[in-house]
């Protein structure tokens, strides 16, 4: 089950970024698992990677080929998500990145960044991955970006890409982007992968802070129930390809458009994690307003997102309000005043000044609750700091499949 | 649905402390609904309230009468919170208590202290609670205790009491106690009372510092789905009958004596909760040991307790080491060396130095799990310190009752 109807975008190539799949038969034969993606030379490539304490070795390994610089490939595997694997992990995702240096000649094995995703502690099938990485190569191709999204599926009920074009002197920049994850919901499915390229031209420094400035509005504002992965990793490339200046500083019409387009993509794809939450039959954005700081805004919104009772509440279309004002008022916000907090149901007010809002009524709440998509708006009357998270709701499926994912 | 069986205790009597029921019909006609407790002149009262920022009237009414001592009688209702109820709420719980206080005779209402448990967000029905007083005066009884347990009752399955005795000096010393709450799984039948008793003879100071303390090792550590009601409290009454000198210091074999039988009611009353946690199948014990500190213990707990995928994995009776390990993670210890933690199912090591136990078996840790009572062990190896929190499984059953329980 997933929300919502799924319409296919159309995935705009870019210039200097090339994907190719391959089948090594991880988890079944003839299964495409495999993902290469070919960057081009003097690419400029950042990423953001889970802050589990117990990262994936391909994490440990990525991170480390990503700050050296020089990136020209990455090879994805679904099936196996090599955490917690030890001493030994690490030496198979490096033993890939060597296998893909040595096939694709010319490149060393700290210019290739490995992912894994899949079942957690078991270790990597290193020889069958090897054996796959020739054909994925061979199969490089600018227009590659749908079978690729398909390649890295694991629980996905769909693939997910987004990609938006923009113009800029006369010049039309690419951004197009594939991700994979059904909501989090099986860390040891482990978990959430994002690959974005763009052939805009932009420094080291400014994309370190454009990936992260868009994830901060994306992928780490969503949560299906709370659980992070040992593998989460959402990386950035830009090819350099387009006919433009270099961009080095966060300021000017190109960098703002592009930042846009940049979180236009990652927010998309986030959305369709979400929506592809294994169980999910709701969307629901959560937005608070009028914070003191950030913090406290996030804080709020992760208590209703993550609490148990207004999930199952959204999954049965109860427009509950005595649980999501409970949610605000454990969140931690210190000293807050309950008299100024107001709650809306999109554009319904349900609770005016901590009460029940006197022109409530059921009937006005259920209509919204009733939709597949709607927003839990919190007002805290305490300054101009807002922010938003994106969740799903808590539904009988959701524990079959994970408490029946491993029988 | 409950875990396990009950036996209903022994409610050993305390001198100095009466309870007498009657019916209001709030909710339902004929319904036993109303609770008064009479305590003797001279007797000490401390609480906990909740820490909801959103906290009912009743709570914030009650608050200031057990500040300023000289507490003679509670007054509890079920079936209506008075939570959110604004201004209104107050004036309608101070009501209660000055009905009470006219008609107990001798009292002022500052001496009554109001609890009220059920929905959120409706008014108090203020003059069927006053009418029905009369009559739980007439009840007061020194062996009221069941009749008591059975009153408090919302959605609980059972009622909750515990009681234990021991001896000092040839003085026998009792300490009872009930509670309700069917695992804060719906805080807007908002949700956790408390009341426990002992004829020992204590100073205030002490008697604070004590029901802090026990709360801390009991209400204070159990968790269902980590959302924490508007109403919940836990009183602690010393009504000094028993013929010894007070206790007014944290020391001597006496004190240590009451500290342990009055943490062993507490918790005898939690595990009860949790056990009762609507939906659970399992009861279950988080301990984490080898903290640096308290902090980073209590973090790693909760992970544990409030992740929907373990809890999933749990009701599945499912070993799932991996969701496990995948919380220790996220939980926020700041530089945890992974190569450290080992986690226990019972006496089953299923993750030794980071990694899968080598001599784990699937078969080993499923014997542990099919049980409805295990503990889930984590080691973290940063230093000597522990703590314990208690938690339950999250079945189809929590989904249909949360769900559809407004409807």
């Amino acid at each position: 089950m997933a929300v919502g109807e799924q319409i296919w975008p159309t995935m705009h190539p870019v210039a200097g970024f090339t994907l190719g799949t391959a089948s090594a038969g991880i988890k079944r034969v003839g299964r495409t698992d495999i993902l290469v993606m070919g960057i081009a030379e003097g690419s400029t490539v950042a990423g953001v990677f889970t802050q589990n304490a117990f990262c994936a070795a391909p994490v440990i390994v990525g991170r480390e080929h990503v700050d050296a610089g020089g990136i020209r490939y990455f090879v994805i595997n679904s099936g196996n998500a090599n955490a917690c694997t030890g001493d030994k992990g690490i030496d198979d995702a490096k033993a890939c990145c060597a296998a893909l240096a040595e096939a694709a000649d010319g490149v060393n094995a700290r210019q290739v960044v490995p992912f894994s995703t899949g079942v957690i502690g078991e270790y990597l099938p290193v020889s069958k991955i090897i054996g796959a990485i020739p054909e994925a190569l061979k199969n490089q191709d600018i227009n590659g970006w749908t079978l690729a999204a398909k390649a890295i599926m694991t629980t996905d009920t769909r693939p997910k890409g987004a990609s938006v074009q923009f113009e800029h002197d006369g010049e039309v920049i690419s951004v197009t982007g594939i991700a994979k994850g059904a909501g989090m919901i099986r860390p040891n499915m482990a978990t959430m992968l994002a690959f974005v390229a763009t052939d805009a031209v932009v420094s080291q420094a400014l994309l370190d802070s454009i990936v992260k400035s868009a994830a901060d509005k994306s992928f780490n504002r969503i949560s299906i129930d709370g659980d992070t992965s040992t593998n989460d990793s959402c990386m950035l490339v830009a090819t350099g390809q387009a006919g433009l200046p270099m961009l080095t500083e966060p300021t000017g019409e190109l960098y703002e458009k592009l930042l846009a387009a940049i979180t236009d993509v990652q927010q998309q794809l986030a959305l369709a994690i979400v929506r592809d939450g294994e169980g999910a039959t709701k969307c629901v954005t959560v937005e608070v307003l009028q914070g003191g700081n950030s913090e406290e805004c996030l804080k709020v919104a992760y208590a209703i997102a993550h609490s148990p009772l207004i999930k199952t509440a959204l999954f049965a279309s109860d427009p509950n309000w005595g649980r999501i004002i409970c949610a605000v008022g454990y969140a931690g916000v210190p000293a807050l005043d309950t008299c100024k907090v107001n709650v809306w149901l999109d554009d319904v007010c349900i609770v005016k000044a901590g009460m029940r809002a006197s022109d409530y009524t059921e009937e006005r709440g259920q209509a919204i609750v009733n939709k597949t998509e709607f927003t839990i708006k919190v007002e805290l009357g305490r300054g101009h700091c807002h922010d938003t998270v994106w969740t799903t709701d808590l539904s009988h499926d959701y524990v079959t499949i994970n408490a029946e994912y491993r029988s």
